[in-house]
């Protein structure tokens, strides 16, 4: 029996950033984008309406991650009543300000790692079976250079990152022989978005100014690379790839001062 | 007020492979080993009489390290009632068999994080004050090549290494500077030891002839190289390292066949 | 004074594997390809013959890479007779056979660097200057699996490899922040090409059903990878990625059996 | 027929720094110390004159390792006339200071190779035949950070470190089992000695002062890390780790600022 319903794509956390360019793009692509997040459902709303205004179709769904049970009933709901989910962005942080050790409560380590790894287990728990019965499917991460290094204050994201760049490598592992596509991302830089827009406040004009053209990510820009990979075909797939400003040099460029190498 | 009392080295995990042959090889050096372990009262009585019959001094203890306060109360007790911790061991494996991501249930999930990741930051959370007021201490974690690539049925152990690894790294960033050394060491080859023999049965001769003269791991010989590094001056220290056997080629050498590489 | 002609994409390696398909995909989005290889005359006029045909325009060039000022007067001669090289493709392999170390004579292991690593620097040196005064370039650099692990019977390879890599990555340090894009594509797998047919021979056709339908990279798919990347805007770039067959687990996996972990 | 002359322990680059250390180090542990240098005979002497006042033996040679033949006829000569070789230290640098692009000539480049990648390459081809025979045999190679990542400046010196630590690998993969173990030392960060001295001039003290206590890597200490690794058995090798002074956060920590991660 042939499922007649539009391939759905499904995006954990979709705000105004990564999540809400990547629902835009990929439901002007022919998928039905179904909008979980959080809270705010006036910006889901209006997400939605913007991908209907531009002729796609689109579902919002409010989602409380963290909590057991809140994806396996939203999948189960996707497949059953709106389509087959054939894509899914999995788009929730990890990072909770920057803390040293001390100020890093159990709760706030632990709330990293059920958003960070867990969410994405379970996303991918509940998702994989249909997919694989179906022998096809895309499931796109965004992480971040947390997940490659780990740097001072940032214990519960870095430990979150690292988890869920490891679970990819397994998901990989098992699932793209399957059919299923495991995508890594890793974000090196800011990301033009209302929530660091409202962090930055007044200084958000000084500091688009300091970073100069190209030196802050537009999520509509970046949202065609996450295009491309769900775009790629079985014979040809990227399971990791960077991204940043072009003025951000690469995470492992961070002090280009020569070391003193005398020996 | 100086402390007249033995440096402790505290090893979480001790049993009778890596985290008894370094409770032995630290107590061999000086340090009064607390030797901490799930279960196995009888075990721990074995090993603590192993190193006093050998001159040193030990404590065994219980502990259950996924339950909320056993670290943080074992640490407090030892500090006040035994002496300063001045070494660590953190040798919790996260390795719950080999499992498809369909037979890795939530629970396996979490366990795996709590005592792979979780508690070494519960562990670093309660012992780092006092070394950090002392200027000095070592922390050893054993670690395995899932944190540095995730094998197929290898999600709750991959995910829950990678964190380790992460969290080791934001660790160093932050407390080396303050005087306290995180090793992370990645082991990547059998380890002979009670679990090991016990797991293979009558099949351990046959594996251990296979395996040939430097095939596995032996305990006591790994535990120079933890020695070493917590021998190693605030110069020069080693944050990371693998060991294996020679037998076992470096894990990025599973597949010595030439890749075909036309272009 | 503004430069009128066509921007120029120049293919170190344009054979007809992905340097052909390449060339094919950036004439057809409007660039000039300058197609150089070493031999093999009729195949480079087959090649510029089937971009011409597909509306398009193209030059081909004799090239041996290894020779001293080849390379750079190749780029010099584009620049001033043909048109400004906004992207290049260094493509060319450094993998001559499978050998032991007893078996990689000096010259080999010598001209694996010549071909692997100091025409790239080559190309650079002689490439760039332009693109800074420009602003504006894009570097696409194929590589493989050797770059980030070296296996047995690859030192020629892996060592060039490794050089690659490590070159990228200053050149992205030292030329990001002045406009010059370089991708490092990291290849594991096999690709279709003419030299793989050839070197299996009668074999192809068992080889191509074991790999089974996704199992041996397209080149032409590869190109579009190829050409997402040249159309990064500078505030989204990506700096490396993989690419492989579905059915080939990413080399970290080679070996999915668990590792035994007892200790 | 049994070797009855002392073990030898090669070093190439033996100056006042790692190089000389290790020489006496391994001089202290019951190996003749073979110290080749590329000049200042005096040195040299005094490095042999200091071993034997310590009680060891070792001797003194002038070697240019970026010319033909020179590494293989030393050699040759040690098998043949001094005792046989169970450990070398590959020690030379490649970094030929900090320089753009554009001011990093050709023969710059090729120098590095020459020496950081190449020289490798012809000590590993010329002595481990001899240790193959033996079935044992230890090569400490001294190298960089700029072995794993490439900052801008570092064109010459990443490419070359970068070839070395992947011609590690693939000298691992092959020769591990056969009994070689082959250590790759990251070393990230200042090292005491005269060259450092030399180029500081009157700068030396505040460095010293600005670094601190344990801010600068002191070659004795570090020399026993080295025989640390030519101390391990077979069943436990290392093949790669890092070392630095502790007030130098590891070198994916060079930004401990939190990234700006707003979805």
């Amino acid at each position: 029996m042939t499922d007649n319903r539009k391939p759905v794509f499904l995006v954990i956390g979709a705000g105004g950033g990564i999540g809400g360019h990547c629902a835009m793009r990929f439901a002007a692509g022919g998928y039905h984008a179904v909008c979980a997040r959080r809270s705010d459902a006036d910006g889901l709303g209006e997400l939605v309406g913007r991908i209907e205004a531009a002729g796609g179709t689109a579902t919002g769904s409010l989602l409380n991650a963290a909590e057991d049970g809140s994806i396996e009933e939203l999948v189960e709901r996707i497949e059953r009543d709106i389509g087959p989910i054939h894509a899914a962005l999995y788009n929730l942080g990890a990072q909770i300000g920057n803390r040293t050790l001390e100020n890093t409560p159990h709760r706030i380590f632990e709330l990293g790692w059920r958003l960070g790894t867990f969410g994405l287990f379970r996303l991918a728990h509940a998702m994989f079976p249909a997919m694989v019965a179906r022998g096809t499917g895309t499931m796109l991460v965004t992480s971040a250079t947390a997940a490659v290094r780990g740097n001072a204050g940032q214990h519960s994201h870095a430990a979150a990152m690292g988890g869920r760049r490891m679970l990819c490598q397994t998901l990989n592992a098992e699932f793209a022989p399957q059919g299923i596509h495991v995508a890594h991302v890793v974000i090196d830089g800011p990301v033009d978005s209302p929530p660091l827009r409202k962090l930055l406040g007044d200084r958000w004009e000084g500091f688009a100014a300091a970073k100069g053209t190209g030196g802050i990510i537009d999520p509509a820009v970046l949202a065609e690379t996450y295009w491309h990979l769900a775009s790629q075909p079985k014979n040809c797939w990227t399971h990791e790839l960077d991204v940043r400003p072009h003025s951000d040099v690469p995470w492992w460029n961070d002090n280009p001062a020569p070391e003193i190498d005398a020996r």
